[in-house]
């Protein structure tokens, strides 16, 4: 029998660009760089922004954890998400009662995930049909998010398959669809648009519907609805998703996926969910709205992105090579006001005579995500706005410099 | 378009036996019951027996996080390996050295995951070709780990696929064995068995070899080998595992994996790992071994289960219903001294007529997990020995008495 054999050079490994780290196409890419000369990130969506803000609260936010704390795999053995803890599903309702974005009451399942990137998997598990010798087809409307595809892919498994553009979907034949709301790249409020005769199941991915990106309009309550931590409060290092299920049925198979992949998900992050949650809602019901606006999380982190995005369509609107979207305004049942959306990604075209977005930036030294990626023409790019603000401030400079020298 | 319809009763769920907890077969099963009339259950393998342990040292473990701690993606760009947090990379390099049971220098790779489950899922997609258009066979000799056979077919990968026992493969195709030593169920030390022409790949996963369980005999030094904390500690909650791995090309792919599975592995496990791990190998380098024997990690669990074992036996050795194997003295290079092995299971064999051992103890209302899930003879079943001390004592109680009214 052959072992496969070690390569050889044991070094440290990877090429880099600078402070560099590895972008999802396994390519590696800077992080931070207030120099002029260096690459800036604005591929990933690492969320710097609201850093800040956890400054200020960090010692409100402890979590202490002893020795003998949390060492079982079990939590809660009367919910069918034996491995959730009983104060992060609390925490959950809470919130979102809190927030109204979503139903999340005691007639609805929660399931938690190691990130939402997690539970999209179990989500897939849960709705293919187990006894069809054909893989159900994944879909998405385009611009999609660009880790769909490859995250249905990566295994080749014959229970499902990536099936492409929902609007072009036309088999006749069962699929699912992902509808991401706002979405990711584009921040538009989308509805389930595929339209033919199989019989179709829905993902709502909710990862922004929080009201520092966009106003909420209404509480949700589809059958399958995902949320992660990461993009709501910015502690994407926790890895905490969950999913609210309306069906027992399809929460058990995904609790049964996430036992089957990981044996549940870390405690010690659960209790810190659960315990930066509880700050949150403290702060609106206990001391409510007299406060500080900077004192309130949603407040503050809507400032920031309002702020940004003031600055962003200020430069861009002097100059010649992008143009943006337009946001709808709507009424917020959150903040009782009207409001624009503010999402978290910059979805850039480029004007005139430059054709590929993504590397007219990178010629700037800022690395962005190229529409190819989302299922469309390369004239558009995604850009973060979650980055710190010496890089966001950068950026800008970037472009305006980028817009004088093509005047 | 037809969604999902929710299911009606959003009841609690589950049927349980008492204080239920689920089993690996989706059905619900009991965890702590003092009661002789009540289940137990030693199906899981929940390590509940060195909790007296961290009991004591509680204070000493304790990791405080404070609200901005640990909130980005990112840990160390620097390393393949980009979400590990460098403290947790040296502390399982300083255990290895202090333990002397793997080889994790500087000329490996270590690949965080959210418990070795994840990182064996990781090492098939690592390990599988990409450009074969059959799954490769991932194979094991019985009794193997029960779950490696689900871990492999729940997606119904065409990356990999299950082969069944290797003592039995002969296909002239490439393979991946994987090798548990000391083996789950039955506590032997194992090697590769599979024997063909086809080209074999090997996952050592090597998750009971730690002092308690097992002498150590030598320094391992395999292409891919899998540790998770949960059997070193017994802090399952925290999902943590480790591979540590040769080629640099491997451990690219298994990061890759873990990227699109979960966006990489709670960071506060990972710091509250690294804290722990620290204490442990304080008390062995600091203090040193004129400490009681009780304060040091290794010595007092092993000294619980030796106390089990020599307690189990007693009762075995009296009974005409089960018969244990016997495991050979070895030189522990960890100890200095040479001994028994006192394995996580017993690897249990009803006698004479009883030809369902996990029948007959779930009659003793005693749940244990039976030979086939196994992939060998129902006269055997694997019974945990990890439980808290007032299961443990019941299980021996019942078979005592089964014994007496056997007579």
């Amino acid at each position: 029998m052959v072992v496969l054999k070690a390569a050889s050079p044991p070094v440290p490994s990877v090429n880099k660009i600078n402070n560099g780290f590895p972008c999802s196409n396994g390519t590696i890419k800077p992080l931070i760089t207030p120099s002029p000369s260096s690459f800036i990130n604005l591929d990933q969506g690492d969320p710097e922004v609201f850093r800040s803000y956890w400054r200020k609260k960090s010692e409100e936010c402890t979590v202490v954890i002893n020795g003998e704390d949390l060492m079982s795999y079990l939590s809660d053995t009367s919910n069918v998400c034996w491995f959730m803890l009983p104060e992060l599903r609390e925490a959950i309702q809470r919130l979102h009662r809190v927030v109204g974005n979503a139903s999340a009451g005691m007639d609805k399942h929660i399931v938690v995930g190691t990130g939402s990137t997690q539970l999209f998997q179990a989500a897939l598990f849960a709705l293919s049909p187990s006894d069809s010798p054909i893989p159900i087809n994944v879909v998405a409307a385009s611009p999609y998010y660009s880790e769909y595809k490859d995250e249905v892919e990566i295994l080749r498994s014959g229970l499902y398959r990536w099936g492409g553009d929902a609007r072009e979907y036309d088999k006749n034949e069962e699929y699912i669809e992902v509808v991401t709301a706002p979405n990711n790249p584009c921040g538009s409020i989308r509805r389930a648009v595929a339209n033919c005769e199989g019989e179709g199941r829905v993902i709502h991915d909710l990862a922004y519907y929080w009201p520092q990106y966009t106003p909420i309009t209404q509480q949700y309550d589809h059958d399958l609805m995902l949320f992660t931590f990461s993009k709501c409060t910015g502690h994407a290092g926790s890895r905490i998703g969950w999913a609210i299920v309306k069906d027992i049925e399809v929460a058990r198979k995904m609790t049964r996926f996430i036992h089957m992949s990981s044996i549940g998900v870390s405690k010690e992050s659960q209790t810190r969910v659960a315990k930066i949650i509880g700050v949150i809602c403290d702060s609106y019901q206990e001391i409510g709205s007299s406060l500080d606006p900077d004192e309130l999380f949603f407040e503050y982190s809507r400032r920031k992105l309002r702020e940004r995005w003031e600055k962003l369509r200020a430069v861009v609107d002097k100059s010649n090579l992008f143009s943006l979207a337009k946001y709808s305004k709507a009424y917020c049942t959150f903040t009782n006001h009207t409001s624009e959306s503010y999402p978290a990604f910059a979805w850039m075209k480029c004007k005139g005579s430059i054709e590929d977005c993504e590397s007219y930036l990178r010629n700037l030294k800022v690395l962005v995500r190229g529409g190819k990626r989302f299922g469309v023409d390369q004239k558009y790019a995604r850009v973060s706005l979650l980055s710190g603000d010496d890089v966001f401030n950068e950026f800008l400079t970037r472009i305006s410099n980028a817009t004088r020298n093509r005047e």
